[in-house]
């Protein structure tokens, strides 16, 4: 499983303000925190004005980077943005993110391919939101060959689905569920990735939701995440999914997160 | 999803005690409070020996039967405690288990046929323990046949694909899951039923174990478990994933549930 931590993000007020007042050490020791517990990627969104983004988003790739020996998963809906971020990037970034919608696929590919990044694509066209698994599974093939069709391979691929909230929505958790499964039979090699508090806004009781979506979602071939890496539970389930999937040989790693006081009973 | 509950069963001490000296009261009590937690049936496993199991099951029976208004899950290796629990069963109970050995597949299913009970059809033969999903598959379409050949539908046989422990060989989980995975494809409307505790036999932090897998084996098609439904976290597992599959119109026993205090955080 693929980690990408989500705790720097400008729309925590607490996150913005130390994007705002350009407070290093806050958003270094939550780049460290992160990359302590696991964390793959650590995502940077800084969630403040188009007046101010760009300049942002390249202080918070150089200041998580400065912290933390970690590649950045370099989140905004705007091109200038992500460009930026890239610009100051070491390493191979992750790009968050293409659609499949004509203002957003082809630059951002573009990017991604200029710069040799990674790249998360969101099952979304200009149709609006897809409603069921097969239309998902539809924009994450022509995603994929659009992909492709650039240069980038699927091991450099994260299609999400968009996980979108029972709550609202009787049947997205289900559609998203079969989104998982046909994408993972149609495109082997890829990578399938989601944010995991959307399945449950609006509904009670939601880390129970959230971690038991997680669990299921990985048993359909989910092989990446966004979410807090401080949330133990959520951690711990994806240590149990890993030992049950036979991905954990003799469950030493499991084993040794019982040691070390990770798991819950 | 079909709850079997499996607190009465006489390898504990406690209820086997109870069952060698008549101990109704506590019989009773166990059977009651499964049944308000929302067992569909009650595992009644005598599991004392060869010459008073006999006595015992019918015994065993009675008594849950006279306390908690559910169907009995008849749960015995032995074919002659299997007819004494059917014969003083009132409705259609289950039968805990054929298995396709040679030795045990007609008896049971010939006992099956005449009291009109569902059945449990362990996958396994005369060649042993199956190792892979595909050995599974196999066996539970030959269990599936046999059984319609006797007149008995596949709405009430329910194939357990044995789930074994990932601490004893680490390719059990993902065998079990590709399992779920076959059978419901290759035979739809049958109910997939497992033990849940097998799996984490031997390792530490069980409890993580089991409801990860179970949240896992419920996306794949598990639609029947056995265990102790006092665990309100496995409870909780099963009513999130419900409510994640679109089983549960408006999420609206999910939030009772939680307002209940029957979930977690």
């Amino acid at each position: 499983m693929i980690i990408v931590g989500e705790r720097i993000n400008g729309t925590s007020h607490r996150v913005r303000d130390a994007i705002v007042a350009r407070d290093s050490d806050f958003i270094a020791e939550q780049a460290v925190l992160q990359a302590d517990v696991g964390a793959h990627y650590i995502d940077a969104n800084a969630g403040t004005g188009p007046d101010r983004e760009v300049e942002d988003m390249a202080w918070l790739v150089e200041t998580i980077q400065d912290a933390a020996d970690r590649p950045v998963c370099v989140d905004s809906a705007s091109a200038g943005a992500l460009k930026a971020g890239l610009e100051v990037h070491q390493g191979q970034a992750l790009l968050n993110s293409a659609t499949a919608e004509e203002s957003r696929q082809q630059p951002v590919l573009e990017l991604a391919q200029a710069h040799g990044a990674r790249l998360i694509a969101l099952t979304l066209d200009d149709s609006g939101l897809p409603k069921t698994g097969a239309d998902r599974v539809a924009i994450a093939k022509r995603l994929s060959q659009a992909a492709e069709d650039m240069g980038i391979g699927r091991q450099d691929l994260f299609i999400d689905p968009l996980a979108r909230s029972i709550g609202v929505e009787n049947d997205q958790g289900i559609a998203f569920l079969e989104a998982v499964a046909g994408i993972r039979e149609a495109l082997p090699g890829i990578h399938i990735i989601c944010g995991l508090s959307n399945i449950s806004y609006q509904m009670p009781s939601r880390k129970l939701l959230n971690r038991t979506f997680l669990a299921m979602a990985i048993a359909k071939g989910l092989d990446a995440a966004i979410f807090d890496p401080l949330d133990q539970s959520l951690m711990a389930v994806i240590c149990a999914a890993q030992a049950l999937l036979g991905r954990d040989e003799m469950c030493m790693e499991y084993i040794r997160a019982h040691r070390a006081g990770r798991l819950e009973q």
